[in-house]
């Protein structure tokens, strides 16, 4: 898909999807190789032509080498604050799905890594994560009852 | 917000949002002033700027003159299929709202009318709705439970 090519459009925000990948008891984060730098669930823009779930199925094996089987197709979380991207209004249309497959890093992370979910409440606690990261999987752990 | 100004942008699909206002024991559909017509649920382009909630309410207002009160606002309905738009490749963020307020067609609707449900499931039936509402409808019908 030519992601990479320019055309004139109305001027609407930018699709994204995200990743979070439950694998072996933890999560994926990957620590990203380009700015805004930091811990991040994996993820990218979504392209013309491909599904918002085959995005997230594609993001998901580039960024981690791992294949997922999503659980929340139908009704994703969708979070679209307008400042919650310093770069741009970016929509991040995020999944829940379970990883497949040998974890690795792939080209735009420097490493992907499993982090507890004990782990991953420090790192909101202490502001480790890269954009409204925080925000996404706080929300997460609530729906899944880990924290009221 | 500049929605008309052209910029230079990567090759994203366009995203939109779509509301199933419930008013009055029924459903509110519009009949499309611009192609393609038919009859659609209220909706329109994503702003930047404005978050899709607030961009949903805006567009409710417009088209419908109806206040929303939304009730999926962390995991709306999410419709992606690339051919689901003849024009373009475009995503629906399909919130459901109850409608307050007296309902009157905006600028870009020639009637806005409540449809009882019964009358919204012969719509699908006969293939009467535009872009893929039909599916849009048939799983919040399913949701609601009002088919199997």
């Amino acid at each position: 898909m030519p992601a990479e090519k320019e055309i004139k459009q109305y001027r609407n925000p930018i699709p994204t999807t995200d990743i979070i990948i439950e694998y072996q008891e933890g999560i994926v984060l990957i620590e990203r190789k380009n700015p805004p730098y930091g811990l991040a669930i994996p993820g990218g823009f979504s392209e013309v032509g491909l599904s918002l779930p085959d995005n997230a199925r594609k993001e998901a094996k580039e960024e981690t080498n791992l294949e997922i089987m999503i659980e929340n197709e139908d009704t994703p979380m969708v979070f679209s604050d307008p400042d919650r991207d310093p770069r741009y209004h970016m929509i991040s249309i995020t999944y829940i799905a379970k990883g497949y497959g040998k974890l690795k890093a792939g080209d735009d992370a420097k490493k992907a890594r499993v982090y507890s979910l004990d782990q991953v409440k420090e790192m909101i606690d202490n502001d480790a994560l890269a954009f409204d990261h925080a925000k996404i999987l706080m929300q997460y752990l609530k729906q899944r009852g880990y924290v009221k």
